[in-house]
């Protein structure tokens, strides 16, 4: 069933907008590009409300935060919301600098994002107004599991209704919910985390799911979070004794550029809540 | 022939300089290593005439144009041609904001530019001051094909008289001309284009090619051209059934650094008008 | 001996914060994670004080300078010797421009560095305040090699004196002084200089390295030298016949997240002045 959003993804190409940090910015480019999707990056006030006019998403990623780009993430969020244009927020690293947090809530509230995806620390840190992180991967003390699940489904929940945006949280589980439903994901693998970017990665390409499947925009988000996760898991598979991390980050975007629908649905673990 | 032109760039190894953008930049410097060259990355305006002073090649590129790097393009420019070092202008993504194709503009008028590359919606939108694109990618009815070729080839030598340029033209078949000559280009692989920043690279390249044969800039652009499309034909004769477009873009600097003149003329395939 | 430095960085995962240059700060990141830390990339002023006091250490490279990012660096700089935290300055370039060249002597001066790493043109620049550079490599006349060994030798130790920093010179053979004891270090392979980046993230992992070993950070230094030449040599030695550069930087990257301090003692090859 979640294999149609990934094909819709692959037949409609559609142009996603990001402003996004320097650090990921070419991962993010190429994860659109092998989900089927085209990107353009740009984040200069000259010109942004005009790019994002052109396209069918927007990603707002605040991974290395600055007063010029800021201006830019709100005139184009409020732009991308005129035309009514999906639009992802992905607070990276909300909770470690009070500019961080505050940039993530002004664009929260400013912009209206349909999909807020980051890890539990830093969704905790926009519903709380701050928290404990360590750099930007959760906090260990954080994270969600099996065991703290139903906490954090709760939690993802009553976020997701005050911030009227679909909330997806992932780790170790990922949730994605719109405070009715939701979606517990048991894709992936650990050392996803150990290679810079999976998670900039995974809302560029939500952009792209939600933008290619507007009329179901909570499925979208959770097909895009298998597919990242069976992504994960494929390449871990292919892992040969000398391979690492190097050849782990390359083995993604390899799964994510063959993966189709029908493999998505085979492999997609998840229940609903 | 073409090959000695690859022999020169690695013999010379030239410095590049290159403003660039954001998303692509350390690809363009990575495959100025492959080809033999030697990078430099430089955007502030403190500092690039000075670079751009130590430099044999200067290659601009307006991939996430800013006023800022524009200041810096100017600048450099200027200083280049005052010292007769070749320069390249790749107007990513012109036609896609009035800030973006005025800059472009901007940079052809003041800076005269060696040579200009883009794919076919970026060239007509310097060439008429604005024109349909669909992101960073040409759009799809602006694709040069063989069926499209000659009125491709026409608009590309007037665009050459016009702008005193060699001119660029990437995409199905690139075309390569000064306005008197024409060299159309049959190398490639269609995955190329699901690789962020192959038309980045090939700019960069040029940039090198040029540099370390000044004395025929022609012929070393259209070597340049052929280079990146043999490799990306050779980076796909690689792939395995697990490989995607992240092993794609590593197996194309692979075969960048690999590639000798000898091979690239024997794989080169090109028609001269 | 050197082993357990690094199974130190592997057991304390240091945060390090990192203020960069823009074409080789994905690199940066995915070294960090590699070799067992966590990565935290920031510069702007609004939040860098902030983010270097929740960190274990501070990495300062200039390779893309600018007025905004040294501000930044010059107050996280200070931040973090006021919490007594590690920082490497990497002075990219330092001598291709007077911008750099100052920049890199202020932070210097203004940031007491507990390691300052370069190539040996960018270590002059600095003791000397200008010398020759061909773009960001070290000059071909002022590389370290066996013959020009004991000459350098006393230039380091000379330097690490006057500037009160572990210097850590890297090129055909490395150079790890504190002024009174120099390690010079045998291991790596030509290939790493094809690689862009390869010195920005030597820095970063040795930001990681001695923040992780705070009472020993000379030999923590020549652990994160040997390291990063021995996964050189790893990777190098994973060679087929079509790959190239490539290759050989995903390969490098894994070989440093595969790399234990067993191996790293069995394979460390250096000599101690």
């Amino acid at each position: 069933m979640l294999g149609e959003f990934l094909e819709n993804v692959r037949k409609k190409r559609p142009l996603i907008h990001n402003i996004t940090n320097r650090v990921t910015v070419n991962d993010c480019a190429n994860m659109l590009l092998a989900c089927g999707a085209s990107p353009i990056m740009s984040d200069d006030i000259e010109e942004v409300e005009e790019i994002t006019a052109l396209c069918d998403g927007l990603n707002i990623n605040i991974g290395t935060p600055g007063r010029r780009t800021l201006t830019s993430m709100l005139a184009a969020g409020k732009k991308a919301n005129s035309l009514s244009h999906p639009t992802v927020l992905d607070p990276v690293g909300a909770g470690t600098s009070a500019f961080r947090t505050n940039a993530a809530l002004d664009i929260m509230n400013s912009v209206h994002p349909s999909l807020i995806r980051g890890n539990i620390s830093e969704i905790k840190a926009l519903a709380l107004g701050g928290a404990s992180t360590h750099g930007v991967d959760a906090a260990v003390c954080d994270t969600v599991t099996e065991d703290t699940l139903e906490a954090a489904l709760i939690f993802a929940a009553d976020f997701a209704k005050k911030s009227s945006a679909i909330v997806a949280v992932t780790g170790a589980v990922d949730i994605v919910t719109d405070g009715t439903t939701a979606y517990c994901i048991f894709n992936g693998h650990p050392l996803m985390s150990r290679v810079c970017g999976t998670g900039c990665q995974l809302s560029a390409m939500s952009a792209a799911f939600i933008a290619a499947n507007k009329e179901n925009m909570l499925l979208a988000a959770a097909a895009a979070v298998c597919t990242m996760g069976i992504c994960g898991e494929i390449a871990y598979s292919r892992l040969g004794p000398s391979d690492g991390t190097g050849s782990y980050r390359i083995y993604l975007t390899d799964a994510v550029s063959n993966i189709d629908g029908k493999t998505l649905d085979e492999k997609a673990k998840y229940k609903i809540f």
